[in-house]
């Protein structure tokens, strides 16, 4: 193998050990067994665990981030709740690896790899932006949005914590979330609320946005 | 001064300027200085700088915490919104430090420290608990108040950078969007539903919840 396909390989095989335990637990034996490789082949392509971690988490967020490419095609509520689909498909593949990261502690927080998460955060705020077609957002939708994400963050957590709730209910509710914290914000705010009309007046009755409408009103009654 | 009115003077004067400028930013020799006593005298007292800041952020935790209890009279709504304004006075008087903290970082962040904001987050979800009245939350429950709880740290966040939205408003939105995200799990949640109903039956129409429900009747109409 070449150095650089070597590099790749064994960003493969770390990634998949992350992915599966605490990152903490994870040794550069480990890694070399698994790549079929010795320890000091290992030393010689990454200079010790936190690179190739770094590494490893470099190509999951790429990943992740590719995840929240939508095409601006049919009903918003739609495209996101694809969206969310793809983002949990992600935390499930990479449950215990996404918790250590996301809970931070000693062995995984650096500034690398908070830069990283941020890059992830910014890749999502950036698609959603985009499918509300929205070149400048006013702060009060900028805080929507991130503080959404954040939230999409916790209840991901939150469910890969003993996975209580199946995932499909929480995949529709965090679009429904993102709904409800627009509705909120549009309750005090003339531009908020005008960027909702425009963006509901596109919604099917029977498209998730519709459905949560019909939903509340008969909850309501 | 005695040992220990000496450690809790330093520890008082070390979150005075934690508080003020990110963590890594300030020295032993700045909070001696400050102190009014040697720099070895400093080391004294507490073995380095993480032992004196997790002392500073064990006393900013238990502060913070004392800041949820409210006393269980009245509209839910009323006190949540008095909680929101002293958690954000606590977030308006720790700025630099809190988003240092929150957003991690290899200078902040440890498993001590970790373990000190996750107590916080517990002592914030016991106190809402008592305040709905469940004492053996569902897990869709415990969903919606954990997640809204990450949503109130990120709010937060958000506005110390830049403070663009009147912080008022803000504490005002996170107590309509607790309803809100209540109200989006209860849609899909028998459970959920019949604790909202609980919980609504109590408010008056012109406390935040009620006055949410107008503005958002005026939104829809």
């Amino acid at each position: 193998m070449g150095v650089e396909e070597r590099r790749q390989q064994l960003i493969g095989v770390a990634l998949e050990l992350f992915s599966r335990r605490s990152p903490d637990e994870v040794s550069i034996d480990e890694i070399a067994s698994a790549a079929g490789i010795s320890r000091p082949l290992v030393y010689h392509y990454f200079p010790g665990k936190l690179s190739l971690y770094e590494a490893a988490l470099r190509r999951a967020a790429d990943d992740l981030a590719e995840r929240f490419v939508e095409p601006r095609q049919g009903p918003l509520g739609s495209r996101l709740l694809r969206v969310m689909r793809r983002f949990f498909d992600f935390v499930d593949d990479h449950g215990p690896g996404f918790s250590a990261l996301m809970r931070g502690g000693p062995a995984v927080g650096s500034s690398t790899t908070n830069a990283l998460i941020d890059s992830v955060r910014q890749a999502a705020y950036v698609q959603i932006l985009a499918h509300l077609d929205v070149t400048d957002p006013p702060a009060r939708l900028e805080l929507v949005v991130r503080s959404w994400i954040s939230l999409a963050e916790s209840t991901a957590l939150i469910w890969l914590d003993g996975r209580l709730i199946p995932r499909a209910e929480l995949e529709k509710q965090l679009v429904h979330d993102l709904a409800a914290l627009l509705v909120v914000s549009a309750a005090y705010d003339e531009e908020m609320s005008a960027l909702l009309r425009r963006v509901l007046a596109g919604e099917p009755a029977d498209g998730p946005f519709g459905d949560l409408v019909g939903r509340i009103v008969a909850l309501a009654s």
